[in-house]
Order: structure tokens, then C-alpha cells, then sequence
């Protein structure tokens, strides 16, 4: 019998920040047909907040260290503001959206990163997803809205990568589900050409890939989206999509396809 | 045939602002047994975070008035840092939690006060209570753990009294379960003398309320939360207890059982 469709759609700071934009992106989300889960970043507010409350971000080589301020801060914005209201939002369109941290049904485990050269503080590796939970959510209906909080199942939340999360999610729930990924942001797609918004690749297998890394055509931003994608279509989701908010509505827009 | 217990248990900012108290009350809370649901206030801590931002808690006659700035603090404190944090203590306790507004799965639906003489902000009164879609989360073994946030169905969200939700809660889920009520607060129950902690009153039914309320008895904290608990009573719920935390886990110890 062949698997029911997911579509698992992640949203990067960007849209959350621009009111405008993160509004036709949840209207859009909200038309998208069939079981669906959104997976959101949370950009700079938490910056700006930290700050205003006089937390300084720590950052080694462009990381953010997480110390337990900063996981307050990321677990006040990402999420109570952002994700609350985003469900509320999502209601407004009769989407009927439920809020969801990893810790939450224990839905994503992870460990604290190993300390090597850097501590990077309360950031969480995932281990596992507890996609038979999740999908208790499905099945009710309910359309699952992910911010990049994990937890070690001992009562401690961890910060975590939101498209690692987003990849994890797809490929748990690929042993169920038929699973799409669309990760959106900025551009239109990966692009040949950085600074050329045209130059979107349309269509990437491994070969491709693999030979355009060698290359070096992919900037540093875009390559762990590309690592993130390529493990996720190896571990059994079915198709990776990269581009601007407007993919996951409007197929003939420009955006990357990715597949094995 | 007889309905199943729900054990619906409401905790004060006292317990949430004092993490030992916290803990132990958690830790009651998860060897509580059958169905269960947790309601919280917030405490201080959201104006203590307020005030640290630079937004001032404007009070009318003792009462706060919800700014945007200030629903927006309640939103990362109550939504994000409390209820993130008791899911992720319940979760090392082994009681599968799921951290909830009333936004998420439309499950509290709610109006803006009417403005009278005072104009409360985004303050919201509890209209409907959506017991069905709640009820597929029990259903599923999840523990709902609801910070004292609503919605309007139309993207906005409220603060809303923690005390009421609990109650709501109560009276719309009776039409499925065998509701229990706790109210948990820093005294042993309702008193006869707010001075003195031991002169705790055991039972009281409706005319005994009624008799003590037009002796002046209550003070006006201990007001509301009685209305709330007979509304409950007359509304299907068949118990309603008061008292300090260990009241869920000890029932030896003092505390007020209410009825009709």
C-alpha cells in the first residue's frame, strides 16, 4: 500500500521577522493540501531581546554559545512569542494548529553537543524522534508547529539547529508517510552564482552535488541545508525543495529540486 | 455507565516562582494517577521581565491591563519559559506532557473583556472550551499542561485569569469525565481566619458558602476562586478541593473540600 503524503515545510528568521511576509507564507501554509507540520526558526528577536535584558550573545567562530540565560531567552521567543503566535494565526486561517518543543510529548530527544574545542553550552544534537507520537497529532487531525527547542528527557531543554530539526522530523516520519521537505528563506533556490537571484539550480541528484561542492559553487550558509537534505533523501524522504516562501504554493515559481 | 476520573489540578505563581516547590509539586503531580491536567499561573516573573524591558505593568484597582508589549511578555513567559520548562521536568518524571495555550488545537476560544469603565487590554473572558479536541490529546496519553493564555479564532491572542481556565476547563470536560478540581495556593485551604493557617474549613457546601461569604469570611483574594469553584459545582464537576500543593498527592493532610 503506498504511503499517505506529509509535506514538513521549514520557515527561516527572515519570514518570522517581516509581519508581512510571515502572513502570505501562513496563508499559503494554511491552503497547502493535506497532513502537514511547520518547522520555524526564530531569527533575530531573541538577539534583541537577550540584549535588552542585558545578556550578551556569545559567539565562537559565528556560533552562538547557549548559557542558561540564552536558552531562557530562546525558550521565552522561540517558544512562547513566536510559536504562540503562529498557532494563533494558523487558527485564524482554520488550520488547526497545536505549538509542539521537542520536550513536548517527548517528540525530539537530543544530547548536549560533546564538548570538543567549544562548549557550546545547552545545545542538543538530535538522537530521536518520536515520530509514532507525533503522528498521534496527524491522525487527530492536528497540524504540529515545531520551534528549534529540544529536550534530554530529564527536564532539560537544549537549543537546536531548526533545519536539523526539520530533517529529523522528515526522516522519522518517512517510515510512515510519503514525506516531502521544503526548507524556504530567502533566495529563490540554491543558486551558481551567489549574488544572482536567477541562477537558481532547478533540478540537483548526489552527482550533481557532489561536483558542484568540489567546485566550491555553494557558499557556507548553503552547504549544511545540502548536507541536511542530501541525509535526509538518503534516510527515506521522498523530495527536498529549497526556495522562497512561495514553493510550497506556487510550483512554477523558480526553486530547487533535490533528489538521490 | 459510570464516566472515568479527570483530575484537573491548577497551580499559583508561588509554586512556580520557588524551583524546590516546584519540583516537589511536579513530582506529586506525575505519581498522581488516571487522567490529569495541569493549569498555571505565571507569578512575577512576567513583571519582573517586563520591567527589565522597560515596560511598565499599568494597574487599575489592583489589576493588570494587558498593553501589546505586556501580552507579548505574558506570551514568552507564561507560553514559552514556565510552560516549556514543566513539560520538560514532567518528561524526566515520565508523564508524557504537552504543553498547551488555548490558541493551540483551538482549545480555549475566548472574547475581549467589554470595555466598562476600565479598558483591560487584550484581556480575554473564556466563551467556549473545546472538550472534544482536548479530549483526543487524553485520548492519545498525553498530559495537557495549560498556561492561562486564550484566543479569539481570529489570530489574536489573551491573557486570560489562570483560576477561570481551570475552572472552564473543569466544567466543559464533566460532559466526558468525572471532573475533580484542585486549586493549589500558599494556604491549607480556605480558611475562617486568614491569619491563622490552621483554621482550616474542612467541608462546605453551598449553604454554609453562602452563609460565611455574608458574614464578610473571605477575604478578597479567596472570593473569585470560590465563585469560580460553585459555577463549577452547579456546572457538572463533582469536586472541588483547596489547599497547599501536597493536597493532590496526601489527602491526610488539612484542606478544604468544596460541594454543592
Amino acid at each position: 500500500m503506498s504511503k499517505e503524503n506529509l509535506s514538513i515545510v521549514k520557515i527561516g528568521g527572515n519570514v518570522i521577522e517581516d509581519t508581512e511576509a510571515l502572513s502570505q507564507f501562513l496563508e499559503g501554509f494554511s491552503k497547502l493540501k493535506g497532513k502537514k507540520i511547520l518547522v520555524h526558526g526564530g531569527g533575530k528577536r531573541a538577539t534583541h531581546i537577550a540584549s535588552k535584558l542585558g545578556i550578551t550573545s556569545n559567539m565562537v567562530n559565528g556560533r552562538r554559545i547557549t548559557d542558561a540565560n540564552t536558552l531562557d531567552v530562546i525558550t521565552m521567543v522561540y517558544g512562547g512569542l513566536v510559536n504562540k503566535n503562529i498557532v494563533a494565526k494558523l487558527q485564524g486561517l482554520n488550520t488547526d494548529a497545536i505549538g509542539l518543543t521537542g520536550a513536548d510529548i517527548n517528540s525530539i530527544y537530543s544530547e548536549k553537543r560533546p564538548v570538543k574545542e567549544i562548549d557550546y553550552g545547552f545545545v542538543g544534537d538530535v538522537k530521536k524522534v518520536n515520530y509514532k507520537s507525533i503522528n498521534r497529532l496527524i491522525e487527530a487531525d492536528f497540524t504540529p508547529v515545531f520551534c528549534a527547542i529540544t529536550h534530554d528527557k530529564n527536564g532539560q531543554l537544549f537549543n537546536t539547529n531548526a533545519d536539523t530539526i526539520a530533517s529529523e522530523l522528515a526522516i522519522g516520519l518517512s517510515k510512515l508517510y510519503h514525506v516531502e521537505l521544503y526548507y524556504c528563506f530567502e533566495k529563490n533556490g540554491v543558486l551558481m552564482s551567489v549574488d544572482d537571484d536567477n541562477s537558481v539550480i532547478d533540478y540537483m541528484d548526489t552527482g550533481t552535488y557532489e561536483s558542484l561542492k568540489h567546485d566550491g559553487v555553494f557558499h557556507d550558509g548553503m552547504l549544511p541545508k545540502l548536507e541536511n537534505s542530501y541525509y535526509a533523501l538518503e534516510s527515506g524522504v521522498s523530495r527536498v525543495f529549497i526556495g522562497n516562501p512561495t514553493v510550497i504554493s506556487n510550483k512554477n515559481q523558480k526553486f530547487t529540486t533535490l533528489y538521490l
